[in-house]
């Protein structure tokens, strides 16, 4: 089969019936971890309930655009929480052995195979660097706390790298990456995991495109990167995690308002 | 390399290195239509301004939950029409040739490779029956047509086989059923677009989970159904549109709600 029809079949549910093949779940081996552990300086981002500036869900339906001109402007540690727990939040977690998290977005399976760094180049209160999510630090609360990975110097240079050569992110206050750890897929799907896990980071992709409309600011969803300069800044080993989208966020520059 | 490494890889943006690959676009082939055309009797569904009973954002983000309890409550048109709307439709057109659909949901390049149809079991004013989604009838209106393909017999066992016998979604009133035409998006991105697409449907699903919140309804995204029932019911070829993802929209049962 040539890779267009394979890819083509990709896209398909592929066949359901049970052919003998048991999945690590069917096999009773443990569930993996939900969410990967910090190591690093763990830090509590403002409250984010006043950040919110366009409440009405349709009016966001109607003015969703992506943008990829940005201002000057910081952004502050308030939006960076809002757009962090609109994609991940942790809202409450079920099952005996904290099988499922409930989180804004729905994943099949409640898998939830991804965690969230955002690179910050220009947002009030935080030096330059990599900051991982870590939506367990508060279930059910709307709180964020953030783990420092890595400093990030050149760091318009280094985004514009990690998202292939586009140089407009670089004025991007910060930008989300998305990383996949597809066991935690894999435990329960196979090799059907991977299909339903690119549709669940589509999901994500969704909230913080709205998420970003509700702080007035502008955002844009990148599937075209450099999955090794990205994977290298985040720290990703490229097999067990590895980089998969990107979010830039910021306020619209005034040229492209207008326009 | 084997099947699990494989669909890791597929997860991961390739290497966009210029190796001479030119795409149809490149080679100025005609763009594909951003619309599969009607043939069928058109019917225009109520408007649905009034349809939304919860308008915060951040409300829906609290309270959207997978549902697959529903009442006997039918759906209304209205109902129909905004989740229609909100996951696919058509608030301008861009460029040259009309290259570019603006929705309220983005995709890469602005490909939108989705078709939308309804298989409708219990939507007032409408017979049972599949009904495809018809964005150009309404470019920048909050208005939707649908074009009747064909009746639903045994509607309900229908859906179970479509969804891989999934017997609830037998009572759901409607369920929403993505297609995808691949070439839209290998027209630009070759090999390449059936990542981008996968997850571009999560960002409509997403949607579709917000509005049926919206709605004061609860819905279920369904990554597994039967493939080839599903293009056979909604009458796809199953190569140049098949069936990619289905939403099951209704009112939560008062069991189910009280839990």
């Amino acid at each position: 089969m040539d890779e267009m029809t394979n890819n083509r079949m990709f896209m398909k549910c592929p066949d359901l019936s049970d052919d003998g093949t048991k999945s690590d779940q069917e096999l009773k081996l443990p569930q993996p971890p939900l969410e990967k552990a910090a190591v690093g300086e763990i830090i509590e981002l403002p409250a984010f309930e006043n950040a919110v500036r366009t409440t009405a869900y349709t009016d966001l339906l109607d003015n969703r655009r992506s943008g990829r001109a940005y201002s000057d402007m910081p952004a502050t540690g308030e939006q960076l929480a809002f757009m962090l727990w609109s994609v991940q939040g942790v809202q409450a977690i079920r099952g005996a052995n904290r099988y499922a998290s409930l989180r804004p977005v729905p994943s099949g399976g409640a898998r939830h195979p991804f965690e969230v760094y955002a690179a910050v180049l220009n947002v009030e209160g935080l030096k330059p660097g990599i900051y991982h999510y870590l939506p367990l630090e508060h279930v059910g609360e709307k709180r964020v706390s953030v783990e420092f990975t890595a400093p990030l110097d050149n760091a318009g240079d280094t985004i514009t790298d990690m998202l292939a050569g586009q140089s407009w992110a670089a004025k991007a206050p910060f930008t989300l990456f998305f990383s996949c750890l597809p066991y935690r897929g894999e435990w329960r799907y196979r090799e059907m995991a991977h299909r339903v896990m690119l549709i669940d980071l589509g999901h994500a992709g969704q909230n913080a495109m709205l998420s970003a409309a509700a702080l007035g600011l502008t955002s844009c969803c990148c599937a075209a990167y450099d999955a090794a300069r990205c994977d290298e800044v985040l720290g990703l080993d490229g097999l067990h995690e590895y980089t998969v989208y990107a979010v830039t966020v910021g306020q619209e520059s005034q040229k492209a308002a207008e326009n």
